[in-house]
């Protein structure tokens, strides 16, 4: 769908409006007609005028058919009005009314159905309802009753999306006081037709639009969301988001204001790093992204080195940025030389660095030291502790330095002495708090850094067998051969179903070996004593099957048998799991398995596909990675092989389609380098028929 | 040692002062005259006159035996000036000049060592070196050479306490922004005599001061500030606290600018957490507690009732809140009800409150709101979003709520369009920034609810056996039977010698037995195959004596014997072990063992002593607490007999004394509940003579 009529029209009927510029239908007429709008025709059938134009009884009345129509009347009265308005060829709408689907009322619910019902036929552009409207600063455009946007405000290149009215507004003020200017300030509403993704789009290819900041709350279609991010790192543009709901409260009071599908947390995170969005943890991190976007293409990640002219204030900025992800890497032993032999006394040189208060004293000393920590390759923005008057007085060192330098340079003022717009006009950056800064910069960083990053896609041939219809998992059996065919490597068993089959197969598979019983009723089978371990001879080996099978049936479940396979010695279990987000889709898990996912929550997520590397790095972001990397002398673990079958597990499931529900492989064991891993234990479990068993971890 | 004289003189003598009211001996000049303090004497040896004041050639000539000298010179003629000052009878001086340890020179740190000795001798009082003096707003006397600090200012009731110059600048601005008033300023420089404990003794008995908010850097002496926060907990009075450091490159940076002894973070942790103080993850924190802290006593704790206009600002706060360690109760379901009653629709009011945009039409609304979420007990704090106009127009209404609630009330506004004094001045807090706000109420509110809690004192009246002077360590079973006379359950072990001994020892103990090799000179036994478990027959027993006295002999160390001792079957392994901090003493940590210490950090810390109390709340606090709590159905463990056994651990340390280096027990193998919790293992480390062994645990 195209939003042009929508977010940039060229004419505007007001329907509902009123010669009372604080009410809704008041207030989009004193802005248009404040912006000098001129097609704009206020529609109201009790007043031949508003606000001192020429008002029409009805929409058949305006004598041109217009871009858009802006409805200000009442929910019951406002699908009469859209029909009326498609029926004159008008391509596009804006719904104020509430009583939508964010009352949580069948009623409601129904109305909004009705509404997007309207839209999907007509091809009607219908936006909210209960939304606030937008606001269009580089063509001077208000549809909103909101009081926050007024005409006459500098026009910028920065985006503003919110699913929330009242955040539009509060964000668009600490933007403004952040020293960010808008191109566009756009708040969704319910998003019965035109979603907060096809706002992204619209943005992604407006040519005044550089950046976006994002507040989301709930994301209806995952995979447009990925469509529309990609397009923004495409056009090389900006997108940075706060998603609201990162504690349980805030999640629960969010999903019940608004009408859509509860995505899982880990699956936003893990959505927002495949979109490879911004991530901002505090409301005023977002404003700051925009800010730092503005200040041009300088900031190439976040290690930063820090001159600071108090030895505490670049302690603390460490702290904060090394908090906040951001890095403040150790110098080079010729910048250190360098910087030591500018700065009197024994001060820190290795970064932080301490210039001490000599910066008062020596004429180009400040120059010199910027000079000398833009040098190292891996600094990607130097940082200035300069409060009140020592950057007063050293303002001309900094300018100069950055009109030159290939990197940004930001500068933190906490006296809050300087004027923030002047400088970013010289390209420096200014922050009058230390944690403020570190997020913004850290964030910053981030974002640049995972733009050079990509995901091979994932590329197989293999198919999956034929999934049984009549059951709602695969066997450990079936769905290890399954996996095998993906290349994930499997633990070949031997399923035994008699005694005398079990004293074969045992000496088959060769000692010591695991029994386990095969079958998919049967949830945590060590605790049942359906698992057995170190069986060392063909006599234990029938032992354990009798007992395990007359186990079993004392607990009436489906039996398909007992497995033998070789019990492995030595390598570390890791598990490798994956399963469907209702907004995002298929998502891989990895963690150390056990205890370690269930009670230390070390566990990490990827969206499909992820690729070999992809799957290191996740293993490697592991707090218990330690235990896979020659812990207490341990030979260190395949982690490179380890990260294969990971892939081919998620490659498998991709390829797998709507029947598969989960896919999980646990143990994954990974043996000392050299080794391999291999998956000792798999389970799928089906969409159909109706699932009987849960995900035992999260 | 008392600081009238330094922090409230009656008379001033200032030594170099200087006509230049810019010059570090002109400030201090100017800003007396400034604040009509009368009986001040520069001191100037070239001219007859500073600042239109009558100028002395030598402290000599001063007419009146002053409280205080402000000696402005360089570091070179300080002393000499301070000898001629304390021959006078002067008993206070403030030391400007840099040169002392700070530059980590040996000529300044023996300056510094100077400087120290002459104030022990002489009992003089000295501030400084290295410090920018101070101001004392309350009774208008300014002895720093700052030009943050200016008579006239509003007086108030805070007091800032700080370790380096700059943040004094930077707290001071940043607090004034956020509406603080301030008792006294100080800033401690290099504190080679008056320290930052003598500081708070001060402020804690200073009537005009009701809270401190410190930044610290390094802490020379644990005992003495622990003495100074319980003055101020005893006095009713909030210490806040940011420390630096938090990070690796933090630490280190502060470290090189300070000349004092490096504490451990957790040490720093621990202590702060045994002072009771507010502790400020971020700067901007530290300006809020004190800010809050003005409101009067009606914070009680960190859990909020949120009532919103906006179900986005309630979730946001949710989410603020929770991450900054408050908490947002779900409200009782009377309170639900009645809210549900007021607010149209299906809001939510389980908490967050989402009153919707109700709040304008109704009247009393916004009022019967507040009164039915200060009514449930466990509710310490109503916080109220109404942006902008939402709260000019509801200002009556919250006024009233104010002035008869008995817990407090805080208005967020992210439109930031209130005056934020009027509303303190009614009790009313404020903020424009939702995280901002959270951190400093959940920090805040921690505070109050620790303040309640306290610490039984170690009682024992146990004494340690005679310790080796000839041994850096006690053997496993020596160190046991000493822990066992304090009540430390342990597993009692046979110690044998020979293979003879062996097997009689083995047939007493019982199977299955650990054998463990005996030597104070092997750490990571289990590695070099010094310790075998589950051995299930006497021949088992002497074998393995035999192989691992073999093993050890060729490792050529100090052999005592093999332990026998019955191995435990069941049971969860945690650790407990003491260490000594440089500044803060003795610190005991709690872990889950091994990996989970060693990979997750997953331990925590407290200075002793710690009673039964205080050790069960570590364990609880454990991120894999879950272990000990019937983790998959295991049985609950004993942990009321595990806290006790920690806390005999901590009486044992304490009762040890100097010759005591390290105590760990480790494992101490807690048992299911009932059954108790018994140390497997102990190592007890001596200070003398030069230690072989390291801590193996962090």
């Amino acid at each position: 769908m195209t939003l042009l009529p929508l977010l940039a029209p060229r004419s505007i009927a007001v329907i509902g409006a009123s010669d009372n510029k604080a009410r809704i239908g008041g207030v989009p007429v004193d802005l248009l007609i404040r912006a000098k709008f001129e097609r704009l025709y206020p529609v109201n059938p009790k007043s031949p005028a508003v606000q001192g134009l020429k008002a029409y009884p009805a929409i058949e009345d305006v004598p041109e058919t217009v871009d858009l129509v802006v409805v200000a009347v009442s929910a019951d009265a406002t699908l009469d009005q859209l029909e009326r308005a498609h029926a004159l060829g008008i391509p596009a709408a804006i719904v104020y009314a509430s009583g939508y689907a964010e009352t949580n009322e069948a009623d409601g619910i129904a109305r909004q159905a009705e509404l997007t019902a309207f839209a999907e036929r007509t091809g009607m552009v219908v936006a909210g309802p209960n939304c606030m409207g937008n606001a269009n600063f580089t063509d001077a455009v208000f549809t909103t009753f909101g009081q926050s946007f007024q005409p006459g405000e500098t026009a910028g290149n920065t985006a503003l999306l919110t699913q929330s009215g009242n955040m539009c507004a509060t964000l668009f003020r600490m933007a403004r006081r952040a020293g960010v200017t808008f191109s566009h300030v756009i708040n969704t509403g319910n998003e019965a037709n035109v979603d907060f993704s096809d706002y992204l789009d619209f943005l992604a290819a407006d040519a005044s639009t550089h950046s976006a900041l994002c507040y989301v709350e709930e994301l209806r279609d995952g995979a447009k969301f990925l469509a529309a991010a990609a397009r923004f790192r495409a056009a090389g543009k900006l997108l940075a988001v706060y998603k609201v709901g990162a504690s349980e409260k805030g999640a629960a009071a969010a999903r019940s204001h608004t009408a859509a599908l509860a995505g899982d947390t880990a699956a936003y995170d893990a959505a927002f790093l495949k979109a490879g969005v911004a991530r901002a943890s505090e409301l005023s991190t977002l404003s700051d992204l925009g800010y730092l976007h503005t200040l041009g293409d300088k900031i190439g990640g976040g290690n930063c080195a820090i001159l600071s002219i108090s030895g505490a204030a670049g302690a603390i900025l460490s702290d904060a940025l090394s908090l906040a992800g951001g890095d403040v890497p150790t110098l080079p032993d010729a910048v250190q030389q360098g910087l030591a032999a500018q700065i009197p006394g024994h001060s820190m040189v290795s970064n932080p660095v301490d210039m001490t208060g000599n910066i008062v004293n020596a004429n180009d000393f400040l120059s010199e030291c910027i000079r000398l920590v833009l040098e190292p390759d891996d600094i990607d923005v130097v940082l200035l502790y300069l409060p009140g008057v020592f950057l007063k007085n050293a303002l001309d060192q900094v300018e100069k330095a950055a009109a030159t330098a290939g990197k940004a340079l930001i500068v933190i003022d906490t006296f809050a002495l300087a004027d923030r717009d002047a400088l970013a006009k010289a390209g420096i950056g200014y922050f009058d708090d230390f944690d403020r800064a570190a997020k913004a910069i850290a964030a910053y960083g981030a974002w640049k850094t995972a733009r050079a990053q990509a995901t091979a896609p994932a590329v197989t041939t293999a198919a999956w067998p034929q999934l049984p219809d009549d059951r709602s998992a695969l066997s450990e059996t079936e769905g290890k051969e399954a996996l095998a065919l993906f290349g994930v490597p499997v633990v070949r068993d031997a399923l035994v179903t008699t005694a005398q089959e079990a004293r074969v197969q045992a000496e088959a598979v060769g000692f010591p070996l695991v029994a386990k019983l095969v079958s998919p009723d049967v949830a945590h089978k060590t605790e049942h004593g359906l698992i057995r371990l170190s069986l060392q001879t063909a006599d234990a080996a029938v032992d354990a099957f009798e007992q395990m099978m007359a186990k079993a049936r004392s607990m009436n479940v489906h039996i398909e048998g007992v497995t033998f396979e070789p019990m492995l010695q030595g390598g570390v279990e890791i598990l490798a799991g994956v399963t469907r987000d209702p907004v995002f889709g298929w998502m891989l898990t990895v963690g150390l398995g056990g205890v370690w996912t269930e009670l230390m929550k070390d566990a990490t997520h990827r969206l499909l596909p992820v690729d070999a590397a992809g799957a290191e790095a996740m293993l490697r972001s592991l707090k218990g990675f330690g235990l896979l990397d020659g812990y207490r002398g341990a030979p260190k673990a395949d982690v490179a092989q380890a990260a294969k079958a990971i892939a081919a597990l998620g490659d498998a499931v991709l390829a797998g389609g709507s029947r598969l529900r989960e896919v999980e492989v646990n143990p994954l064991l990974v043996m000392p380098q050299g080794k391999g891993a291999v998956a000792v234990d798999a389970l799928v479990l089906l969409t159909e028929p109706e699932p009987v068993r849960t995900r035992e971890v999260a």
